[in-house]
């Protein structure tokens, strides 16, 4: 079974010439879906790495990922593709050839195209091979709760990221980064040669969500701390908690599981194009949107959890599993930002699963699931919506409930953004965090394992990362109230366990438009009329726990 | 995570003459090790469709699969290994240099260099394309129990099949088919250019049993028929059968699940570096020799089927996670043929798991395992041991046991060698299935469905590959013979459940070895200190029946 495009020799580019655009996208989208079979594969490898494989085969199944990625690297810098996009990008009649699908196609593969080609091989390599000494070193520091072993290697990911950053921006791929740094060295007077990292957040940040300005996440992330700080000292303050004895206590492994395929399924979850198993930490990857592979963990005497991380999980997968299919194993088809896949695990774990309507339809069902607990029989929708609504100020991230959530997020994004922009030094970063713990969230950190060395992304050299979490919740909130506009009676549909309605919307206004847009602001622009605003979700959040605490 | 050895350009020839053969050999390796994380992944991902992957990812994976073999064609046939293994030819000083295990490392990555170079692309296309219509079309001629559906398919599998086997015999791949071919040629008077399909049949054979000649297998064929005809006619005319009711009824699936790891893991599996799951057809691949994933089937009211199969697949499993540790990731520490393979699982499913010694022991933990099945419990070791070994004739090939099992083989290989060597037409294969299966069997074969067309083989161009069960089944006697008689009180081993003694013995006798010997025969007469026999398996037959019938 060969292909026959990779055996194919480079055109050159006289030969090029002659070619229409039709054809010549054509041989681009061979190119491309050739690429999207490796990545597949390479999602179906780590999604057995953390599900199914056995423990020895580890070293093994590092050199496979190993070779693939050499293999993709190969094929996604080879010359032919190079010649391809070269002769594209000299035509003047593409938008009258192509339609914006195609077009967004052309210029993504560019994008990545440029990005692949851009770093010298020993920039990758060595960045590969200070990963995999970063995170052992973190996984001691941790354990240690001693942040002076993780430093050195968050100065090095640090300095890492700079030179990558400084080679994007001669290349061209990060024009938004490098306006601001020019801007930053004219207004100080600096030339360039001068040490000046101003700008390379926006660059960092748009590896993860492309086209989005920092200055505007700024101004949505001051707007929330603004108005959330006070709202997380008021429930505080009012030291009341509604009981949530019927979430805890003995929750049956195998009846849990059952209730979480049962709900996912409901929900929209195509188990033909998927699966869904248990892993350490809940994930949904997989090869393809015909087969979305999604995880998520049950605890015996917490049955919140395990709910909770199946429907995030399900509302990944179904933005997966519904992406474009006329346009399928191309870039188009692609998720459009890792804030946007977030909003769709978060549309459906908070404004639908943490809702009175979804509760009124899932709470019968969960009293015959759950027969012999007899404390549940008599509790009602509301008492199980204040329930699973807790809001309690902790020191982990992952823990924490929606309204304090965003604080993490906040936090992690004023230190990394300071020190990849120099304004602190690594050293800083304990009692930075500390400082801002106390500040948002009230809490005195008392050991850095649960304070800067709980995450594990800087070790990766994730940074840029952390905002998606939260620009997520914004755009959930910001696509939820647009689909309440649009479906008549919404509410009601969930409260009768009807969600095709709002899946089906979603697929068509959300996961089937891809990266057809170049920011996720452009698509909430377009689907909302307005551009992204924090104030709809601080409204949210607001009106959603005075009623519940009664503030 | 970027792998050097794909971007460095071919040497030229004048720069590898002054390499050392060390330097070429290791060249030679990072490649032949790039291949072999490859074809890892294509083992994970085939266990993965047969076990894990939802309905609808069909297609991605036949998408994956195909760029991932056309990957792997790239790179097995690129210039840079050509030149390199065509340097090592030139070599007089390799064997100085080099020590055995890197010897056939280079003889076996020759071989497939010339195997993959030598056939045209379109060939290759053609015979893809051919496959996947020739098995849609055996699969309605099976519905419909109608062979002359499927004949057209099956003429063009052997038209194809012969195409290839000639570009191998001109590409040099095939000496030994070559010489028949020329002798044959000779005798009849015939030119270069006259149709002569003499010799074909080593050809293919050779494909899954290299150096293995069809002369010997005919020797060893014609002996077993002339001694298990008469003997299964013995068995028949006795009209006898052994109580097998405690082997039937209900036997719950959960438990025999349980039973079935529970004495894999016993047997030497080592569940760290492997998986053992549930799938339509039982089997043995996976990714690496720490990654092996067997699978078994459970049916419930015959508890005989789920344990033999997942002993037949430890048996291939013990072999695969036995590979050569030092040699690993390179051709020296892959399985010799398929018929040693074979051997593997046979002597694992039969010589051990159909043995009195072996009941001795495992019947009270079957006993216990199923406390509510009353008739077990009075059961003796004699009385299972002759339950498990009923001899029955059968129409169905993979329903046999092991004394009627050879015949199945024996008559599929006398069609498909007369087929392809063109003795016989398409046309005459019912028939002379059926007479066959009358003279061997006794049986009345009264619709395709249960005759010629019960099995897959054929359909996808496995022509060559039949002979290697019953091969399988003579090494494994010879191969038990020569364990027992270098382990002291094998049998008092096993009867105590102390597997190890023997697994260790052909780790380091049998699966260690790899491909380091030509043939399965060389392994044997190094082994055994004869050659493949098989009056040995004859004896074994005609002793254990002739105790059970009372002949």
């Amino acid at each position: 079974m060969l292909r026959s495009t990779m055996t194919v020799l480079a055109k050159s580019s006289t030969e090029l010439r002659s070619e229409s655009v039709r054809s010549l996208y054509d041989q681009l989208t061979a190119r491309l879906k050739d690429l999207n079979h490796l990545n597949g594969i390479s999602g179906l490898l780590q999604w057995d790495q953390e599900v199914m494989m056995p423990s020895k085969a580890a070293a093994s199944r590092a050199d496979q990922l190993s070779t693939l990625a050499g293999v993709s690297h190969e094929m996604q810098t080879s010359s032919t593709l190079g010649s391809l996009l070269e002769e594209l990008e000299q035509r003047q009649d593409l938008s009258a050839e192509l339609n914006p699908y195609e077009l967004a196609n052309i210029r993504l593969s560019r994008k990545t195209y440029k990005e692949e080609t851009l770093l010298p091989v020993e920039l990758v390599k060595a960045n590969a091979a200070l990963n995999s000494k970063s995170v052992g070193a973190w996984v001691e520091a941790r354990k240690e709760s001693d942040f002076s072993k993780f430093a050195p290697f968050l100065q090095d990911q640090v300095n890492i990221l700079r030179q990558k950053v400084a080679y994007k921006m001669k290349g061209g791929v990060c024009e938004e980064a490098r306006k601001i740094n020019e801007k930053a060295r004219a207004s100080l007077g600096l030339t360039e040669t001068d040490e000046c990292y101003k700008g390379y957040y926006q660059a960092l940040l748009n590896d993860y969500e492309p086209g989005f300005k920092d200055d505007r996440l700024q101004v949505l992330f001051s707007d929330l701390k603004q108005n959330l700080v006070p709202l997380i000292a008021k429930i505080k303050a009012k030291n009341f908690q509604h009981d949530n004895s019927y979430i805890e206590g003995d929750f049956d492994v195998k009846k849990q599981t059952e209730f979480s395929h049962r709900i996912s399924k409901q929900i929209g979850f195509d188990t033909d194009a998927g699966r869904l198993d248990v892993s350490t930490h809940p994930f949904t990857g997989g090869a393809h949107p015909t087969d979305v592979r999604m995880t998520t963990r049950y605890t015996i005497n917490n049955f919140q959890e395990g709910i909770t991380g199946t429907i995030h999980e399900t509302g990944h997968s179904l933005y997966e599993q519904g992406r474009n299919k006329e346009f399928v194993d191309t870039p188009v088809s692609q998720a459009l930002s890792l804030g946007v896949h977030e909003s769709q695990s978060l549309l459906w774990e908070r404004m639908v699963a943490l809702s009175k309507p979804f509760w009124t339809y899932t709470l019968p069902l969960l009293k015959e699931q759950f027969p012999d607990r007899e404390d549940l029989q008599a509790v009602t929708p509301e008492q199980y919506y204040n329930a699973f609504n807790r809001v309690e100020p902790g020191f982990i991230r992952i823990e924490a409930d929606e309204v304090t959530y965003p604080m993490h997020v906040i936090l992690r994004y004023e230190i990394e953004k300071a020190l990849v922009e120099g304004d602190i030094q690594v050293a800083d970063v304990p009692a930075l965090w500390n400082a801002k713990m106390k500040e948002y969230l009230g809490l005195e950190v008392t050991e850095d394992r649960i304070g800067c060395l709980q995450d594990t992304h800087w070790a990766v050299g994730l940074i840029g990362y952390f905002p998606t979490y939260t620009l997520g919740s914004i755009y959930a909130v910001q696509i939820f109230a647009t689909a309440k506009a649009a479906i008549p009676n919404l509410d009601e549909n969930l409260a009768k366990g009807e969600f095709p309605v709002l899946k089906e919307w979603l697929n068509k206004n959300v996961h089937e438009q891809g990266s057809l847009r170049e920011s996720g602001d452009d698509l909430i622009f377009d689907l909302t009329g307005k551009h992204l605003d924090s104030s709809l979700y601080v409204k949210y959040l607001t009106d959603k726990y005075t009623a519940i605490y009664d503030l």
